[in-house]
């Protein structure tokens, strides 16, 4: 009952190529703070952006079916998305599906579940965003879906959408609001360039954003020396 | 309702300079095992050790407002504590407002809550402990008490107090307490570097502490060979 | 009521040296999924892998005085094995304790509880496995069995037995199943030897592990472009 | 940014109607085991079965200005599902939303977050399902969006599907599968129904299910007396 | 090196009584959503709210020492509000305390930990306010600080402040504070009154409240049919 | 790779009938405060006490594969005892199996992982203990071991060892000890009915446990009036 879908379309990779060079926190706010996957999500090694189409799929409970399907439809560009439907600590992905993925050209992986072979893994730069590290293995008995919408870590994410991860997290961004997406972040980009350089030369956030009267018209008293 | 209060006295800097030699651990023996933040409080990069003056607010879940007052009654030398009215993972901080504090002089960010721009911050050697790492934005729209008595990740704090933070933790030192605290820290470190020679030598802890007759008076059986 | 037991027969070194040869994770497999702790245990640096001869101890929540004992009946070799009565996340053992088990040639600490002087641990390369990290002290009051039988993160350990960490976790093996399990690990290392030349290649792995027929009966559907 | 659909199409009211029929167990299972929101939420009283249509709405952290939307386009079998847009505990619904919303014909509330007065709603018997009881108040200044889809506790839910929750939780059926799924859970109550009758009658379940010879197929040894 | 204060001024007991007749919701609010306990406190059993003018004890983990000396310096209309020094979910209290306490005129229990007993509590509706049930019990080597000010489950609360606990939590008034409360609570619950009957009229919050304005210029956009 | 073993020895029957007169706290004390699950183990409904003889199951997440083989060799008495390989809250266990284990004799079931029907197991009166509920449905693909000696949350337990539970938890007597077990529960109960006719009279726990001087002892200041 579940299915594999090959007719997935990926954004444009020069979308997603663009949008690899901003972090993750400037897409989330570009897209007005959505498209953030929850924070039990972290690197499992750090210092590292990457940026990929989902290659969506659904796991069991110990059980990594699913991305042995998904090994077979995978494409150069992809990101790997894994979500199980329950929630599972389990070891899916470890160092011998990496070597696989890596030989159809994904460039990462993002699991709301576990992952072994760390060091291996950190060792072959493959870049995880995971929920739990553990050596436990899975079975390979029931197949779930590949390539479908799924939910992972409170997310909604479709096949083809643009994955974005770094330090700070794992944010999607749906395929057809790529080029909006793209727009907003330098814009705000540009902002946050200026407003650096006047903190540095010691200007205040009160003064910089106007808060100052707005959090005294909101009731904050000030007590003086 | 809220207020900000630009009346606080800070502990004497030499105290702050003085308890940043000791271990955060050493510093809560030395209180008597008192004055320890919750373990959940984690260094966003690890191998350093900060303190400061406290400089406190408090937060409305995801509304950061609290901060950009607090920065500007900040002074240097001031540590930011942070907590939030109720428990919210939210990226609370980032790379601009940690240029604006240490454009006022603030050593570091104590925070029981979340954190964004950990690479950047960590490029910039700001210290951070924090229960979170997430991308997700705050607005600013209800500013909450900043220079008030809080209660951070389990513990009372007043503004000026002395916070110290390692790889172990955060511990605050009330700013009246501060000499003693450091007379009972050097204390503490004589006996421990007599104690280190000693078991480096081979002496066993059970002799060295007393603790073999108590522990056979409290019931222990020895199965001998 | 406690009983530290000196009469421990401890698993061959030579097994224990192979062992240690091998991963977490391949262990694991190679002993059909058992013997795998709970993967809140982590290292407090990454990087290492440590094998040893399970010094087992349990201990009150706050109080390490089973520790202590276990330092007096200590053995090259041995890995330390603690295990709360009930969870505490206090720091159990820090520089002092680890100086101590050094002397007396222990290999290192896995523990179902916190630690503290982190810093100083990875200064020594100590290699420890811990659910927290925590600068509170505890207390010497009430000691604990010493070198029985024991639970530590979900998994039965007896005193002997071999432990082996990394980064993926900590394992267990029965003192009795060494030899059996090394010659498992042996022959799985082959076979994924094999596998991974066949992967780098651009084999599948639905085709390689015959997963497509399989899973196809399974009821799996392929909406093929 | 945030918008306010009034232009959903409900779920016809007589599927409602026979969907309450079923337990979300068989609903479950009936729709190959998804659309089940996370156990984490949990009746604030027990024994009751409620079935509406979601009104759905997403609420920033402590704020539960979309409710107070939600409840201007509330309709008569509407049953409310809140998802905060950051993990928050706080008690964003209460005794007086509860009347207003039973005023405008709403029938029970699905929250991944807090309520308060559950005593008195208790004494309302208005059936909430929360993964929180917390009497801490909420404020009233960013509204988000309302009517649109959303996804609550790891699910994606569309407004105008049908939520059903009794005991055991929280399942959504997507408004144009309602048909079919009542035909399988009918079709699903008579094969239990027949099962149980021979259950009773103290036939097994190995034999039942035709599980025996499939488990010993699978490796399972039988150590008999 | 731990006190006990028995020179304690407790609240009004005429105050303790007013409060008691407010929900502890409505408390909370009537002082600016201050003074409310983690939501990890739940009732042993629902439907009681209680008043009492706090004894606090600190306890070690797993060790209720304090819990004994507390009983000595209880009084009539004394609440009891225990906090571990490290979260611990040992049972520190069961029915042979509870008997004791009654005998002293202490009206329930508020804990940052387990208890035991709960069915023996329940028949002599003894009421508690804790963070687990646990049978396992503590010993009795270190006592704590008893009447002293403490932070239990976040909030900071003096000895003789009152303490309300129902359904929905706890909160604390501080001593001085009590009256002002009271007089917020009267006003508070008079305007929910007049809420109320308007609700039940079928009249909306958004117009009530008058947020239908302030939210379109906040930027909601109504879709209207 | 798994077996059912069906030569286990069950615990005298009239050992087990008269431990299920001793509460589970007291049971936990005479022991030496051992045997003691932990404490996310909870009732599905209150007011229960039961004891069985284990009939101890493992099962992979999302598979209760070895339920249905335990139903198989389970006897008059059982208590059947369940632990998932790793982590899962799935409903491994609804009213079907429940009238079926009924039908077998089984008195109860413990398991550290979810249920479901939990509304038709209260009316059915079929005790259990569990660390969640959900409606979530298993699949019956990887059968685990049966009757073999299991951890189940945090506690090892034999085939045939008696297993009691209440409204405080659950814990565990080995075979061969019920005898000494109940011995110490009698002697237990007799003191502690002494102790309670001496509190309600009034006595104080410091006295009467000959705590005052200890605590005096052990640092303790005594702040009078």
């Amino acid at each position: 009952m579940a299915v594999v879908d090959r007719t997935t379309q990926r954004a444009d990779i020069s979308h997603v190529r663009t949008l690899s060079s901003f972090s993750v926190a400037t897409i989330h706010e570009a897209q007005d703070r959505t498209g953030l996957l929850a924070s039990r999500l972290r690197p499992i090694f750090r210092g590292t952006r990457v940026a990929g189409t989902a290659l969506t799929c659904e796991v069991a409970p110990g059980d990594n079916s699913s991305i042995h399907v998904a090994g077979d439809v995978a494409r150069d560009g992809d990101l790997l998305v894994v979500t199980p439907t329950s929630a599972c600590d389990d070891g899916y992905f470890g160092e011998l599906l990496a070597t696989h993925m890596v030989a159809r050209g994904v460039v990462g992986l993002v699991i709301d579940a576990g992952v072994r072979d760390v060091a291996e893994l950190r060792d072959m730069s493959f870049p995880v965003w995971s929920s739990a590290i553990s050596a436990r293995g899975t079975v390979k008995e029931t197949p779930g879906n590949v390539q479908v919408p799924i939910v992972c870590a409170g997310v909604a994410i479709a096949p083809g959408d643009v994955v974005v991860a770094d330090d700070d997290g794992v944010v999607v961004v749906a395929r057809e609001d790529a080029l909006e997406v793209i727009a907003e972040c330098r814009a705000r980009e540009a902002k946050e360039a200026a407003y650096r350089k006047l903190l540095v030369a010691g200007e205040g956030t009160l003064d910089l954003f106007a808060l100052r009267q707005k959090f005294l018209d909101a009731g904050l008293r000030d007590i003086k020396e």
